[in-house]
């Protein structure tokens, strides 16, 4: 018996698919049994969303609909929810069953565990900050001239203390030049920065930012500014005029885009795959199939972490873990046509709930479109001259977030070679410390970026989660080294070699290894490619990266330890969907990847998971203020064995007929007519 | 007294810039002095082209343009030439002055010294082979079906002695299972493989092919075929339908491009540059500066090799030098609007002589074109919601070359933030041979790629020549890697690092290090930056690699020693602009810059040159068969503190107004009108 079809109905439309995101009225639905389950108690939500739902129950129903059969009855539809209850001052995770409208769980968080912040608190907070009469008392010592005024951004508060549980946030203050919604608040760092308690309110502490380059430096009493101009990167705040001579770039799409869409279901290119949307990663995918064969069950960026290299306090608690702290999906932009993609553009929208339990539409958070990327393959026989020549189109999927001052591009690009990209590009502004940069002082940790301010040395460190599934849920991570063949008798002109395979067939890490190329491949063992006579298979191509900087004796370094190997490798277990653990905010130390692997489940032909770290060591430019140029990172997923033949080869020449280019004009100018060449001749001219 | 004002005058046109390239009149001038020099002796060309100006006589010249100074002098322009002797059979090297119309020098070249592959020769060879009795007979033995006919690729022959002087052509032998001017003959690759000597056109020896996977397999006589079907990539040739649901993707510029162009100089959004093009490197950038601040004197890819990991003879030899044995200018395609760019194009011509001193028009081998490649930045801020978005508008300069079955893409990649990317894709067919695969049999060094053929491991590895001028040509290399502060008290949270560099002060190599992330700069310490108080400069960012596989023992190893390390420094010295040395053919060991860098000339503030060596360790995939989807390399040129604040700040807003998106139509749904939301609401909304 379906249990789908015993839950409530849910008015406005069709039940949901098992990877469809949150919907308002499941919000909804999910307040009324909380208030149900805690009659007359005070409820805060933190969260409410879906929860994954449990993958021995989805693939039955995934797999019915890929093979066109009678489907099975869904999966439980799960809803999850942090709160605090009012009453008690406890915090709580509830996981319900929308399809019954029951809970089936309520548990209280352990002392000392933090559920992410909240956007409403993060906005209570930075009220209460410039209201608060030690900061006010602060703000007028600056002595700031008529006009200028100060904000503040709350922080996370990165653990220093394994004792710690009080819920905090450090707020760092700037000085704000022009009444713009744009001015750069980020120019003009001030040097007090005060510390609240989330729940009383209460100031904690004022701490007092260093500004030399002193590592053991008193912090002194707040000055009197003294007037720098801010470094603007609004348009209409500049000094300097915006260049005119960058003509229009239209892109057509006269017959419509390639794709077509039903729902959160999209169809391209012999591309099918569902876009889901959670509060926490924001964009993720499901169920990732090419020309019908099963691919991908699940790909996300499960976490990401940006500690900072200053060593001065109270610089240390800078270690935001933007997916596990605050959520890229609820960070994510809402995104307006005709300036963050181009072209023929699909939105998609989600939810999340506010403090009180209402849905928020939070629209147009994934945008996609397509794009043309060059070409993708061409031959030219140089006998006739007979050129095929493909061009590389492209389906991409965009999400962009803002966490605080800076910004994320995350791109998942799908080609019609069977390949798919992860890209990301780092953007946005720097976050910034207050430096007293006198006589052309720098710190050894830092780049000076404009005048008394210095951007601190950092790390951005991502974790991008593969669920594989190739031909089935079956799969086996191995790598591959390119070695040369020893030198006898077998490899006499001694240019031989060859590669060998390092299957990981217990949970555990690895370390990439360019010299000796050293690529990781995903394979099905139980399907051989019927050309190679191996295993079908994906491989990655990583983005190799310097790995976390900090000691091992820091208290960070256990928080993050994901980001401490470039690969992980686990069983697939349901609720192990985030490198860093379910609860990052203040965490002490991490129950995540490194927990999870250490389990050495085996990991050979199982349903394993594929976890890539990768990042930036990012010690900034000064030409990444006041706004950064994006730094671009590129992870791709590539067929290795997967088909028979180049799965591009059916696609059509690229013609003029097709693309309608334009040729730019020349000046009238003979073409001497003593030679010979036109772009039809053969290659060569033979000769008499 | 100016030289050029006394030289011939060029009938056609105005005396060429010292970066353009070669002009017909100029290779017509080049025989008649060649003629002059050598009456009555009949000689055959291999090359005539502009040999690279004088340096020091250039600078002062591009200095006045830049500064818009009466412009000097032009610096000697100057013609080379190699050719034969049919007299004494000598191969010779001339330099030439076209300006006063006179020889420089000529010289013999040594014993055992091969000018590159010229392409009236390789046709010349093509035929003699087909025509060959003993190559008929073999043809013969194969029993071909009626309509099935033999062709063949003549190899440069990789050297495998030091003491062999004849000049060489390896053929190896394809079936041709259609007459289609697309036929994929490298699907069915012979079992024989005769050696001709270029000169005497004599049968050298047939060499036949091993077919297993035994390396040292005793070569058998050639059998009758055994019927296989092709994989064919051509559109008409393919079993499979191709695909309809491809919708137009069409680019308009309808103000027209943001470039200008006089001959070869553009200018594009504060860039301005000269395209080079010669035989050899084909596209090279000369004179690249910024918002008219020099940057590059000259960029160009200064050579690959490609050896081969198949261990048995004769694939030994397969190592080709792409540049320097053959030339990717020689090779660059003719290019078709609407095919290799999309948008408004620009295409750029070359010329080459024939071996006759004929010149030959080479049309349209470079284009350039504008795309758009996502965002270049983009901040929102939060309080207000307002969003700053600037798309990312990008010039590209693409040649592509056919070498044989292999195409290479070259594009260089100005951005508006400052940025230059190399970018390099791999595409075309594999190099196969045969292999009797019978049992599912694999081999070590290799994929079965289709029936009977298999394509090996190979490496292509790439000279990336970056002669840098910032702001100035006094510059200097060096890493800088990122690393944890010691552990002491002024380090107290253990989270602080920092950056060491390293000055490579004399002429040498360099290793990466991804784990500590070394990154390599190069700066002007007579130049400092008002912001940083940091000399100015620009980093690279390399493509990590595998360096050469064969053994240090192997003659291949010698002959490219440039693509054992990935960076070297030279100083500058005229004549030393390709990283295996001038002569690669059958060339039996470099002097190239593993040579000059033995100098160890002082490299800090001098003259430098910066060589970055990268590639592709490319174990084929099946899917790369029958023709290859691109695998893309990228090099990244990108300021660190040449500016005082990100260049592209400039850079209007992206808006609808101007880029014109298209909202994809979606079914009439109503929006719960509960929820709040909007596309310029803020990001969060207050608790009350």
């Amino acid at each position: 018996m379906s249990i789908a079809s015993q839950g409530p109905s849910l008015a406005t439309s069709a039940s949901p698919h098992p990877f469809d995101p949150v919907r308002p009225q499941e919000i909804r639905l999910a307040v009324r049994i909380l208030e149900a389950a805690f009659p007359g108690v005070k409820l805060r939500y933190n969260r409410i969303d879906i929860q994954e739902p449990i993958k021995k129950d989805v693939v039955p129903y995934i797999e019915a609909e890929r093979l066109r059969k009678p489907l099975p009855p869904k999966p439980a539809r799960l809803l999850y929810s942090y709160f605090y209850r009012l009453d008690t001052g406890a915090w709580c995770k509830a996981l319900m069953n929308a399809d019954t409208a029951s809970v089936v769980y309520v548990k209280e968080l352990p002392e000392g565990v933090q559920p992410p912040v909240d956007i409403d608190e993060l906005a209570v907070i930075e009220e209460v900050c410039m209201k608060h009469p030690a900061v006010q008392a602060e703000i007028a010592k600056l002595q700031l001239p008529p006009g200028m005024t100060v904000c503040n951004d709350p922080w996370m508060y990165g653990t220093e203390s394994l004792t710690e549980s009080r819920r905090m946030f450090q707020c760092f203050m700037y000085m704000v030049e022009v009444d713009h919604p744009e001015n750069n608040h980020y120019s003009l760092p001030c040097k007090f920065s005060p510390v609240f308690d989330a729940f009383t309110h209460e100031l904690i502490r004022m701490d007092y930012l260093p500004g030399g380059s002193d590592a053991q430096e008193q912090a002194v009493e707040t000055q009197p500014w003294k007037p720098v101009k801010a470094v603007q990167y609004a348009h209409d705040l500049q000094d300097e005029p915006i260049r005119t001579d960058l003509k229009p770039y239209i892109v057509q799409q006269p017959e419509g885009p390639s794709f077509s869409v039903d729902g959160n279901f999209v169809y391209w290119q012999k591309w099918r795959f569902r876009v889901g949307f959670n509060n926490r990663e924001g964009m993720v995918l499901y169920n990732v199939t090419y020309d019908n064969r099963s691919v991908f069950y699940r790909l996300a960026v499960s976490e990401m972490t940006v500690p900072y290299g200053d060593p001065r306090a109270p610089y240390h608690r800078k270690q935001a873990f933007d997916v596990g702290d605050v959520g890229f999906g609820l960070n994510a932009n809402q995104l307006t046509l005709g300036c963050d993609c181009l072209g023929h553009i699909k939105y998609f929208d989600g939810y999340r709930a506010d403090c009180k339990g209402n849905p928020v539409l939070l629209k147009n958070i994934i945008c996609m479109h397509e794009q043309d990327n060059g070409l993708q393959h061409k031959h030219t026989n140089y006998r006739s001259g007979a050129a095929t020549v493909v061009r590389n189109r492209q389906l991409v999927l965009q999400m962009i977030c803002t966490v605080a001052n800076y910004e994320y591009i995350f791109a998942y690009i799908f080609d019609q070679a069977a390949n798919i990209e992860l890209e990301v590009r780092a953007t946005g502004i720097l976050s910034t410390v207050p430096f007293d940069n006198t006589n052309g002082e720098t710190v050894k940790w830092g780049t000076n970026v404009g005048p008394g301010v210095m951007a601190p040395y950092h790390q951005h460190m991502f974790s991008f989660r593969i669920d594989p599934a190739l031909d089935g849920h079956k799969n086996t991570v191995y790598y591959e080294e390119s070695v040369p063949l020893p030198e006898d008798e077998k490899n006499p002109w001694l240019v031989g070699y060859t590669t060998e395979q390092t299957v990981m067939d217990k949970a555990g890490s690895a370390d990439l290894d360019i010299n000796r190329n050293r690529v990781f491949k995903i394979r099905n063992d139980n399907v051989i490619n019927p050309i190679t006579y191996k295993p079908i298979s994906y491989k990655l191509h990583p983005a190799p990266s310097q790995m976390l900087l900090q000691s091992k004796r820091a208290i960070g370094y256990g928080r993050a330890e994901f980001a401490t190997k470039p690969i992980w490798v686990t069983r697939y277990q349901d609720d192990e969907l985030y490198a860093a653990g379910e609860f990052t905010n203040q965490s002490r130390r991490a129950v995540g990847v490194e927990t999870w692997s250490k389990r050495n489940d085996p990991t050979e032909n199982e349903d394993v998971v594929l976890w890539h770290t990768f990042g930036i060591t990012h010690n900034p430019r000064v030409e990444d203020f006041p706004v950064m140029p994006m730094e671009r990172i590129s992870v791709m997923l590539r067929p290795d064995g997967f088909f028979t033949k180049n799965p591009a080869v059916d696609v059509p020449q690229s013609s003029q007929t097709f693309n309608k280019s334009t040729l730019h004009p020349e000046p009238a100018a003979a073409v001497p007519s003593c030679c010979s060449g036109s772009s039809k001749a053969k290659l060569y001219k033979r000769m008499d």
